[in-house]
């Protein structure tokens, strides 16, 4: 695709950049800007600049905020003692939009997968076994994706901890609402029938 | 969608207002910056910025321009007596791409289309009519999309240059290439039965 313009062109190529943007959609998107005002363009920017510049990670949970420590973690009605460890930010968003969970996170940034050249020490495995002493930590729920990178993380989470008596729990896998027994895949069906749960569990 | 952070839902939602994208994909593409380097989002706002100030329109065509002409009407090998008239820069690109035009183009910069307030002295209507006669033009190629606005705008700059004696065309209508004629909607079937070619002009 040949451009009129190098300026074009070149923020073209910075919207290419993007995740799941291709250059058709990123000539859209600049083309949108260029209808707009030219304050339009300097907000936008001006905001992500911001976002980059002041943004912070909590520094119990490693979740995203706008001081040291997030939102949940200073939180005084949530458990402190039941943390939930998951894989990114947007599993810590998903999961406070089902409103099922009172207590807090630890956000791993990652799991380990030695093929893509992450192994525990670019995880926030060491500060997760501190506060797992240090706050009583009862009950440790991992929802990480089902693959096994994921089974690995847990497992070697789990032989960190193994001096210390906390529950350590998963998230139920299974068919899911509105999914249909004949398209689920053979391993989630086998997994949810081995793992069969009484009825009265399931409509407490 | 509750976000952790007020940074990062100025951020998100500066993203979600450009066009096709979602709160969500918004909200992957700035967990996406917050991972790389500060400097890469410094880049990508810096680089929008400039384009957008910088930037200009041809006086001629209205193409855009990083000067005040463009490089296609600056081009001497392009024939200046023809001209291919457009609604937006978008088609410019794809017409270029073909790599089957050597005239040049006028960007209407939108088309007449009285619901949606658009009416004809908003668009470069003026400076085209005044192209025909200044550049002795012998043909102006609509190349707008089939629709009653596209076929108004036709019917008015039409009459605007009733006194020039300029062949007025339109971009042929018809089955597409690798396109199956069942699937062809009537009104593009029927027009394309009734403007039949002769085989010789085809495959000329």
């Amino acid at each position: 695709m040949q451009l009129p313009s190098t300026l074009l062109e070149n923020s073209v190529a910075e919207f290419a950049k993007l995740p799941g943007i291709g250059k058709k959609t990123a000539l859209r998107l600049v083309l949108h800007l260029l209808k707009q005002e030219e304050a339009t363009t300097t907000h936008f920017s001006e905001v992500l600049q911001k976002m980059r510049k002041e943004i912070q990670f909590c520094q119990r949970c490693f979740n995203i905020s706008d001081g040291s420590i997030c939102s949940i973690c200073a939180n005084s009605g949530r458990k402190k003692d039941t943390i939930c460890v998951v894989e990114n930010i947007r599993d810590v968003i998903a999961i406070e939009n089902t409103q099922q969970f009172n207590g807090t996170y630890h956000v791993l940034g990652g799991i380990i997968s030695p093929l893509d050249g992450i192994g525990p020490e670019q995880l926030t495995i060491e500060p997760l076994i501190d506060r797992v002493s240090k706050d009583k930590v009862t009950e440790l729920i991992f929802a990480l994706n089902p693959n096994i990178q994921g089974d690995t993380t847990i497992y070697y989470i789990q032989k960190k901890l193994n001096k210390s008596n906390c529950l350590i729990t998963t998230i139920a896998r299974g068919i899911a609402f509105g999914g249909e027994l004949e398209y689920a895949d053979e391993m989630t069906l086998g997994k949810s029938i081995s793992n069969r749960q009484p009825i009265h569990q399931y409509i407490k």
